[in-house]
């Protein structure tokens, strides 16, 4: 990867359908799925390993995570809640699987019902389930709530450093700082990225922001000066978290993509094509809230010569 | 000014009240203007003395502008498209004019229909009025499509530089760098106004955001990592360009104000009274679109402390 190739991670079909009424079809979602792997998106959350009864949109997790491991090009990964989670996100051949934890202790209770340490200790068992049964399978680890939380209001930086250390040191092969309710700013996100990235040496670090307060894409630019290159979005901006009030909203694919691009940057992907995507998706999803710069305005016509320029 | 002292100029009066359908009394204007004021704002761009055949709602420029010089603690200032408006704005007793042209001479044609290079003469005889009969006034000029036109399409930064380097020479006493049309993004932001900042030397730059395609508060990082410390905004994210389709929106001025805040920065501002004024003015403009992420999601729990350690 050059200094200008940027990854992103596209977590609609989790983040975003954990959110939205309708439930999608299985063969949706793969759909979905293959149309972005050939706009250029490589790394999609494809689902999530929590309980049906909790989140019914994802009971078709085993089957959404077979069709997405079917799909050339793809690198599919799945959100899983506890152990149980995980061992049925291994069986079904996952290579990639992604915990998450809150640095607020009392946004962990509220999420999963146990402590941030309880959280930590269950890590573990997923590490070494996955020593047992599933050699090779990448663990990420996501610290959520890390620029502060709804309910707890401040969290300090300590706190979210150590889980750091703590999830690495456990075998987190990829750690994920996200901002769960749009608290972070771009001088903090800066300021705590240079320390992550620092800690986590040769641990791929990635960043997940919500635009709840408008600071999602001034914050992806603080943490690409911090060196992350590693980015989740959501087509259509789809998405949030049940339990952080107005917190709907992770950064927009589209605007992601056309930031970057418009620098200079590459993220192999065809905004044209994300565009044409969110059409579709959004008409299945009839009522849900899809946000977007450049849906509503355009690319500028400077665009295209930025892209050759770069190429 | 220290370092972290920012500048909001607020253009919502004028940016902003030349888009809407509704016109507003003079009244309203100014209770606007010192309700601001009240908030922190002190520096507004309160009226444009274009003809009120042109833009109706500018037909009391010389009673808003007359009225904002009689609130205690307001520096207004007021656009004016050439001479004859110049001349109205030095009678009224204005300390500050604001002239702009366009780097690209098809927007320019558009917007004023005469040649860039016809309204830079067009500036030097403003300059000459003052002197004549208005002495001490400061004469800001802009460069508006600074970073790619709708109708051109890319603008050489070259022609940026040039005109700022003659806007200078022929007697601007501040230099605003506008991104008319929303195509900016914060490479080019940063790589332009550090250019620019080194060229003006002791003369003040200002930036001119919009937030079409969602890069406006990024836009707003990149000039203040370039050495920028003053910024258009437009309450609600009222305005656009007429002449520049799609183009809608200022950044706005609350989460501006937010941003800046966040960091430590300080804009003088209460975020919470802008939120009031906002109410006010959106209700004396119905059907208007209002934009804002911090009107819709609210403050984080943790901004009151951000404040309270910056202060």
């Amino acid at each position: 990867m050059t200094d200008a190739a940027v990854q992103i991670r596209e977590v609609g079909l989790r983040d975003g359908l954990q959110m939205v009424r309708t439930i999608l079809a299985s063969e949706q979602k793969l759909a979905w799925c293959a149309r972005m792997v050939d706009a250029g998106v490589r790394d999609i959350e494809v689902t999530s390993f929590v309980p049906p009864t909790i989140v019914p949109q994802f009971a078709d997790a085993v089957e959404v995570a077979a069709g997405a491991l079917a799909i050339d090009g793809l690198h599919a990964a799945a959100l899983v809640p506890n152990l149980k989670g995980a061992q049925r996100a291994f069986e079904v051949g996952l290579r990639k699987v992604h915990y998450v934890l809150s640095a607020s202790n009392e946004h962990n209770m509220k999420n999963v019902r146990r402590s941030t340490a309880e959280s930590v200790e269950d890590f573990a068992r997923i590490v070494a389930a996955r020593d047992d049964t599933a050699g090779g399978v990448v663990l990420g680890a996501g610290v959520a709530t890390a620029f502060g939380c709804t309910i707890a209001g401040e969290v300090d930086e300590r706190i979210v450093l150590g889980l750091v250390e703590t999830l690495i040191e456990a075998g987190a092969g990829e750690i994920t700082i996200a901002d769960t309710v749009g608290y972070a700013n771009p001088a903090q996100v800066y300021a705590l990225l240079r320390q992550v990235m620092s800690l986590a040496g040769d641990v791929p670090v990635a960043c997940h922001f919500h635009d709840t307060r408008g600071l999602g894409l001034a914050n992806v630019m603080a943490a690409l000066d911090a060196g992350v290159r590693a980015f989740d979005a959501s087509l259509g901006g789809l998405g949030g978290c049940p339990f952080a009030p107005n917190a709907t909203g992770n950064i927009n694919t589209e605007d992601t993509v056309f930031m970057l691009e418009a620098q200079g940057m590459n993220t192999g992907i065809d905004i044209g094509e994300l565009l044409a995507i969110r059409e579709s998706v959004s008409a299945w999803l009839p009522g849900e809230p899809f946000t977007g710069a450049i849906a509503r305005a355009g690319l500028p016509k400077t665009f295209a010569r930025a892209e050759a320029v770069a190429a």
